[in-house]
């Protein structure tokens, strides 16, 4: 049977049909509407309409979500999204089994499966994009957490005195490496461009602008010493990354393993598998369509 | 039937016997023999010798531990021990099933039974001492990770930048706040004793010593960072502090939670309950003795 993987993101939409296996059947993408969660959601529920037959369906959207119950407590990216109870919406208009999850869970799950082949058993996606985020399997389970907020690996501190950073912390992973933050690294090593995106910075580097190049390198450098902390805490099979920013691990990987080398148990770092996901820009849709069969 | 629990550490050796449920009946502290391991575990045995009859023997010891076959692969506070096989030696010494494992992952389900009474399934005990360590329990299971070096918590990076650590990385927790790390910024507050010692900071402190407090108001703050870390990303329902340097939590408690605020999600910090552990000072043996019924 079918399954359908929606992944909600600020700027746009991904929808998927798979099959069981997550092999991808179709595919559509969507701005995100500008307007209310029910705005977005019929947008939705229309494109659903036109798809083949279905069994569940999977939602994966950046934030602090209650999985258990299929609700949005949060979603920072979209406006006004608080406590959407996103489950009963989709469940009441297609009247298909719904799951709802965090974005970067549903990464995990769709990587542990597609680059992990469920072989390793301990096992974490990393999502670089505007945020990063996390999605930790271990022993073979999602782990969520307590409240359903574990896994925020763009919010571990790796600088206590750097610089503000969205959740009000100082010196997180993200504040350093979010989409905002490579921009503030180019800006400081003096890249002039007006419409400096990642892309456009990694476009740069592989034209040979040295400058380009160094955002890379340190942005490579923060993801280290973020991904070492992590290796140090759970002694993990594998580690994968996703998310836009990670187009550019052409220019992020050596750098990466030079800076991680320096910061990890060589006991633990000889044993990961770390890797591009090879799924990275459907990810988080698949995921959530494979999230979905699993609560079966 | 009586359990045995040993926590083999750098200056002392504790010998404890407890009941099933880890009360303790007798315990025995040695000074570490200075020499080869065989030395030291000879004296260990010779006081197994005296106790009451016991089923399970629990041995906690600092450092790499391959934990299924009972293997001490490194540990640095010991003289020369590179893959010591404890378990074996134990069990041809005393005819007694052994289980070996790290020390702070025996506070862990120490401290998880004890302090916990296992209601609270994702659970985190953090050591303070000469090294920082830290025993994850998820989902009521101790996790050791894929080749058992998971929860080095003192080995997370909090400043990219820091201070050289032991383990060769920059900036990790334990080079603030292991007890090199405090005596260094007691030294940096201008604090002039010769026998600088954590415990004789702290007795300054009680006294009224303005520097002596700031070192431990720096000392919480850096704790603080690093437990904020591990909520971010576990989302736990509890974590508690054990290890000598814990008996300072007079003096850290409300530092550590003003900057801790600062710095976790809310909803986490709201979930997660956070103490010194009533059992720190024998934690590490009582958790190897209970480690070692568990494993029937």
């Amino acid at each position: 049977m079918n399954l359908i993987g929606i992944d909600i993101g600020g700027t746009k939409i991904l929808i998927i049909l798979t099959d069981e296996t997550g092999k991808i059947k179709n595919r559509v993408e969507l701005p995100t509407p500008k307007g209310s969660p029910a705005l977005v959601l019929d947008k939705i529920v229309q494109q659903l309409k036109l798809c083949e037959k279905f069994k569940s369906i999977g939602v994966g959207i950046a934030g602090d979500i209650d999985s258990k119950n299929g609700i949005v407590r949060h979603s920072p990216n979209l406006h006004k999204w608080t406590n959407v109870h996103l489950k009963k919406y989709f469940e009441v208009r297609t009247n298909v089994r719904t799951v709802v999850d965090n974005d970067a869970n549903c990464a995990a799950v769709g990587s542990y499966i597609l680059d992990g082949k469920k072989k390793y058993k301990n096992f974490i996606t990393i999502t670089l994009g505007t945020g990063i985020g996390g999605g930790f399997i271990t022993n073979g389970e999602l782990y969520r957490g307590s409240t359903g907020s574990a896994g925020e690996a763009g919010h571990i501190t790796i600088n206590q005195n750097g610089p503000r950073c969205s959740c009000g912390n100082y010196g997180c992973l993200e504040s350093y490496i979010g989409t905002k933050g490579i921009i503030r690294i180019a800006i400081k090593q003096g890249l002039k461009n007006k419409n400096l995106t990642p892309a456009v910075i990694a476009e740069l580097a592989r034209n040979g602008n040295k400058k380009a190049v160094l955002v890379y390198q340190k942005t490579a450098e923060y993801l280290a010493v973020g991904t070492g902390n992590l290796i140090n805490i759970f002694n993990p099979d594998m580690i994968t990354f996703s998310g836009g920013v990670s187009a550019n691990w052409d220019l992020i990987k050596k750098p990466f393993f030079t800076e991680l080398k320096k910061r990890v148990f060589t006991a633990s770092l000889k044993h990961v598998k770390i890797i591009k996901s090879k799924h990275a820009k459907n990810l988080g849709a698949i995921g959530a369509a494979l999230l979905s069969k699993k609560s079966d």
